[in-house]
């Protein structure tokens, strides 16, 4: 069943009614100031980061799952009754209910006791702050006597020693109110330099500035005590709990409207002039009251909010296609691009499952997400490897992550997963064919995050290639270190201590354990490295990294090769792990999809013959699991894959970002079909007929589908910050669709469904729109194409002239029978 | 205004409106398995480490601020009304509630719709689980047709964990439901052995296991929608929340009263009988069973709570008192001890203000906490001094926090706290004079729990001198490190980052900074190092120890003189803290308790004198402020004291801890009535009767008491884990009742007040049971004391022949006008 809707005219998605399976969550802010916001307005909001810089308060996994937010209450004076118009926290049965999350933007509105209500939210371009714009309007036939009260539990800035450190952080709380704003200054009076703000359009009839005035010591958000009897109490906050709650007055006439702006904002001073009053420790609010006065102001409000509309409309339009499936249009076209754009400013920090005091980026996450938006920011992509590259260590490995606001390696996590460094080889190349920018292999960049230590990052990428070929193990295949892409398969881990790090604990030498998904990767790298040493025109190169891939690709092919399957790693004992021979395990999807990807098996029917394996062994209604038959059981030498129960996470479950990987093999032997199949089985605005099913929200990946074994299973879990957004862009509009940056050129060959007649897109690459028109005209993959009306010999269109604008290309598919 | 009263008899405090003005906490469980409870049920459970292996989720500060614990429902099915006869957490207005906290038990009661029930909780001595004994009453005339819902929410073991890492912990819980009983196993097919049960004495109708089918995805614990609808839905849990959930029938006839048991357990199985099942992984139940029998019946559960009452009685029996004042017998007798007991048990982890995940046990919070336990519990006092000086450091240093379960130090927060190695010296000083096993200090006990390292005790405590010694600065007094007792007093930090530690930065080299009260300490602890080797009859050291005090003594009345107070540090800059030529912080409590301890002043007139300046500068109607004025604003030079606003934690607050150190420096020169008025100021059951400004519970000690300063004057913050508790244990018993084991013998040399009549006490010692009779025979301090009716010359008792089990002690106190 569904709770909403899609309207893709004004790229929403309607929730109809509140009690979705899940609460249902959309992100704010694009720039510096970020905020998460659920369908009824709970979530939180952060400056830059997540952990460090968090305005407002936040208890995850709390019960009710999700509550605390920015909510507001209106209450009718005539009879004592309140409710929120967001229907959360107070949840009263409510006449009408939507909520629009849209792009950047979330408008929830109500009708209740003959009052409609509407609340936008949205974070003004180029602004620290966040704008709630409150419409009210009486329907009733008499005047209408409300109070609203607006409200926010400010965060004590550091998210984590906010949640923990109660001895100190009860004692530390400090707020000023002055002429209508309540300033949130904790830790001011020491070392930060940074406050935040709220204020309103309205008058402030009233306000709340410590929390247990406001809600009583022993009630909850749904029942504030000061909304229920009618008025705050002016209560200023020493310690405990700050919030912000602002009571404001709203006489309506009969069919009168009424908008009140309310303002959120996070504030820096420079350290020699933090204070108005030093002596009194008074903040100074120059640089605030310029933008409070700015933004109370509808006439702004409403311009800040085209602004943003225009920021949004400008990275789509890059990017536009119509195909005859409309799931595959509407992501396509807004939410798989907007949440590849999350997914860059957020990488796996914070969501509705990630609660942003995890703070690093990983290096295998961040070269992935760049595919997906590449393409709408490459300024900013190539900033992001080059901070990438430099936490490369001198062995050409990786730290696991790196810490965003340091751009150093995270000594926690540490280094040896061993197919993190070929990550960046594809990423670099993603990035080139995206821009033809080839400069940028000529930036120093150095190992480490140390000065002195610089070197071009083309030797970067040749350095990640030797790190391969220098840990390889007994049958000649990569070492897997602490794990590959599989985080969870620790083949060196061994670990019996409840608690131990999976991740970071190592029982073995390392030296026996062999993934075959890292040979597959080699390969592909490999390729990609000849194929960009070709454009650069370093023959030596070329030659080096063919010879590279030719020489895995037989230990692929022999020890990687179980019969009908790739396998997938040889554990500490030199056992295969995914083969028949396994009593668990047998088949895992990792192998399949890579090597297929490399091209390994297209010729001898291995790869066909892998890919009918996971059809009939892998694949499900809900998307293709990642390993089966499940692990039942612990084992000691697969580490956390086996901890699991069977069908969740790493252990069975529909492990969406390996999806991608088998849809692009499919296209590699031409079954258009079989990979939009396998596209609609995981997509979200497919799945959203089965939302009870499927819980979270319906217009993004999730990264885990439970999997056939599990008593849940199509049940999905951790939204929005996934690989999964990067790889089924790629899948779709590269493969699927075929239009697909190449160094040379733009490439145009698409392995669509068989009764796909046509489609159109749009793309702008390297500053020329490319209007596409494709159109089937007989059976199969073959395709002729002309530009310009002249007809070409490849796919790859030329690149046209300096100065052109637009190039249009013209593409039949098929053998005309 | 008071929330109730003081039931002396039952040893119970009696709570008799649910909304007080804080939730007021209680403990269970005093061997390896431990709860916390609030006045309306709210708290969890864990076994040994509040952070790895707690039973019951809970969520700090939340709103309300304590919501999640042991909740009972109860549903009347005629008119589908429920509620909890703990108010928590559905809050309806019920007819009458009672809380009664007491000794190990708590047991909330209410009335409702002509329904009462009781329920009462504790821990069995000697089990690793909690029973919840429900008696619920008809008090209609006609019959109750009820449905209760007894419900737990399991946390995922680690607290930490649990609270953070979602993306791992919604994919992992699982439960088995078998035969009455719930079993909660996640984590159990791989590294864990252990697992939590929860059964009832009745027959589950139903039940829940899965969090949001017990209270629906948005709705709290005040309305889950099972209970509102009346029917649990038979819930599996497979990741996300499992909870235990038990439904079951009440049915009564008029004045029908029935008792039900709910039990809550930890089990661990050896890790080759894990499984009863392995394939299907079905856990071993069979250690479990034999208890879910035993406890579920009314005869065992009664007696486990007459055995519970056994052992405190035992513990409490050993030091009671009858003194004029009700509130000093109240909290001798029984609460101040009971604090003492959870202090040792807890150390700082876990209260209604400290999370359990902070691990460590402090140096010195333990070795000060050690003065009000080893009376009840010297056997396990003695483990815990060897526990504490086998993470000493070989320089004589010590860690500044140890890991209980490791029982190292903690590298995290390191050394250096200048201070730590003193109170070695003092604890173990305080264990032999109370029990004479001068063998400890032979005990072999190694440094930095380095195998090979051992060295006697006695060594230990050479080396903490040695140590001080060691590290002087321009004055010669003693440099400070990192911080002395106060934490926050951070004089080589010099931190400008936000968020960076106050206690781990280090921006000066240390060789400058030093405390006077480390100085006035060291002439303490060498005092006592000189009385122990003479006990000891090792003449050597009794002269380098008084010299060493006598050295010391000097410098501290020279450089740590200010005039009219002592100082309390010089800064990196060479410049005095706590002097009047400062601006702010002119005057510190610490050095004028600790210098007057040691003797410092005594016959000079500057101990008078300091005295005479606490009291004009620093004592309050709330107690006895830590500095004044406080510091407006921070100083880099000063660090975590001045981060806190005036009035506030170390900067101007109470600082409870510091209190009795004057009350014993007062006693010292003969004031008893000075220091027992310091006494009542923060003494609970004194504050008892302004609860609504004191706030935290009324019987017991709170770590801070809001200062003079501080807009919330008089509120008290951290209640439970604090070194107060052991502290005005010691004053008043051993100073103002002066009731003080020495070396040789208990010492009975009372400074009470004037008008003071009469006290008797009865005190084991040394396994002598001393019947004490006091009597004021005139004004003054002067004591005749008579031993089995003869009067003997010292006010210390000579040690009575080996097999005495009883000495009867007549002291006369002042001087017969």
């Amino acid at each position: 069943m569904r709770y909403g809707y899609f309207d893709d005219k004004t790229r929403e998605y309607v929730i109809t009614r509140p009690d979705t399976p899940l609460p249902w969550f959309n992100y704010l802010g694009c720039e510096e100031y970020f905020g998460l916001i659920s369908h009824t307005a709970g979530g939180y909001s952060f400056y830059k980061d997540a952990r460090l810089r968090r305005l407002i308060r936040y208890r995850y996994n709390n019960a009710p799952m999700d509550i605390g937010g920015r909510y507001i209450y209106l209450r009718d004076k005539a009879t004592g009754t309140y409710w929120s118009p967001t229907w959360m926290p107070v949840r009263r049965q409510l006449d009408t209910f939507t909520c629009r999350h849209g792009i950047g933007t979330t408008t929830i509105a109500s009708t209740f006791v003959g009052i409609s209500a509407e609340v936008l939210y949205f974070v003004p371009m180029g602004q620290n702050l966040e704008i709630w714009r409150l419409r009210v309007k009486n329907l009733r036939d008499t005047p209408a006597n409300l109070m609203s009260f607006a409200s926010v539990e400010f965060c004590l800035w550091d998210a984590n020693d906010d949640a923990t450190n109660f001895q100190r952080n009860y004692n530390v709380g400090e707020v000023e109110v002055l002429d209508n704003v309540i300033y949130h200054k904790t830790e001011y009076r020491e070392r930060r330099n940074h406050f935040a703000y709220f204020t309103s359009s309205a008058p402030m009839k009233a306000f709340d500035t410590q929390r247990e005035n406001f809600l009583g010591v022993f009630n909850g958000w749904d029942s504030p005590q000061a909304v229920a009897k009618g008025a705050c109490s002016n209560s200023i906050a020493h310690g405990w709990a700050p919030v912000g709650v602002i009571q404001s007055e709203l006489i309506l006439a009969p069919g009168e409207e009424r908008e009140v702006i309310f303002l959120l904002g996070y504030m820096e001073n420079p350290n020699e002039e933090k204070f108005e009053d030093q002596a009194k420790q008074v903040i100074n609010k120059s640089r605030a009251l310029p933008l409070i006065k700015q933004f109370t102001q509808a006439g702004e409000v409403q311009s800040a909010l085209e602004n943003l509309h225009h920021y949004w409309d400008a990275l789509f339009s890059r990017f536009q296609v119509t195909t005859p499936d409309e799931h595959a249009n509407r992501m396509i076209n807004i939410w798989n691009a907007y949440q590849c754009m999350v997914t860059f400013n957020m990488s796996r920090s914070a969501s509705g499952f990630e609660t942003g005091i995890g703070r690093g980026m990983g290096f295998r996450d961040s070269t992935q997400d760049l595919f997906g938006f590449v393409h709408m920011v490459p300024e900013r992509a190539r900033q992001r490897l080059l901070d990438i590259a430099a936490t490369q260590l001198e062995t050409g490995g990786a730290y696991h992550q790196y810490q965003p606001l340091t751009k150093r390696g995270n000594d926690a996590v540490g280094s040896n997963f061993n197919d993190d460094p070929l990550w960046l080889i594809l990423s670099v190349c993603a990035y080139i064919k995206e821009t033809g920018d080839r400069g940028v292999l000529d930036e120093l960049v150095s190992y480490d995050s140390k000065p002195g230590s610089e070197q071009p990052l083309y030797e970067h990428l040749q350095r990640a290639i030797q790190y391969i070929l220098e840990r390889t193990g007994p049958h000649g295949l990569p070492l897997i270190g602490r794990a590959d892409w599989n985080d969870c398969l620790n083949l060196n881990c061994f670990s019996s201590e409840p608690g131990e790090s999976f991740q970071t604990t190592t029982g073995k030498d390392g030296k026996v354990a062999e993934s075959v998904f890292i040979g597959g990767m080699l390969v592909l790298a490999a390729h990609e490295m000849a194929e960009l040493a070709d454009y650069l025109g370093n023959k030596k190169d070329v030659d080096f990294y063919n010879k590279v891939a030719a020489d895995m690709e037989p230990i692929v092919t022999s020890h990687g090769w179980d019969g009908e399957w790739f396998r997938r790693a040889y554990d500490d004992y030199g056992n295969p792990v995914g083969s028949a021979t396994c009593k668990e395990g047998q088949i895992f999807i990792e192998p399949q999809g890579m090597c297929v990807m490399a091209g390994i098996g297209l010729k001898d029917g291995k790869a066909e013959k892998a890919l009918q394996s996971v059809e009939k062994r892998l694949a499900t209604e809900h998307g293709i699991v990642v390993n089966n038959p499940g692990y039942t059981q612990y084992y000691l030498h697969l580490g956390e894959i086996s901890s699991y129960p069977p069908g969740y996470k790493e252990n069975g479950s529909v492990f969406c970002h390996t999806n991608p990987w088998i849809m692009i093999s499919e296209t590699k032997l031409g079954h258009g079909d079989k990979a939009f199949d396998y596209y609609k089985r995981i997509c979200p605005s497919v799945r959203e007929a089965i939302s009870e099913v499927h819980r979270t929200e319906p217009y993004v990946y999730a990264q885990t589908i439970a999997g056939k074994e599990a008593p849940t299973k199509g049940e999905a879990k951790n939204s929005w910050l996934t690989g999964t957004a990067a790889w089924n862009f790629v899948a779709i509009t590269q493969y699927i669709l075929g239009i697909r940056p190449t160094f040379t050129g733009l490439s145009v060959q698409p392995v669509f469904p068989e009764s796909w007649k046509e489609v159109t897109a749009s793309r702008l690459f390297r500053d020329v729109k490319y209007d596409i028109h494709i159109q089937r005209v007989g059976p199969g993959n073959a395709v002729e194409t002309f530009v310009e009306g002249r007809k070409i010999e490849t796919p790859v269109i030329p690149l046209p002239p300096p100065g052109t604008a637009c190039v249009k290309v013209e593409v039949k598919v098929g053998s005309p029978k």
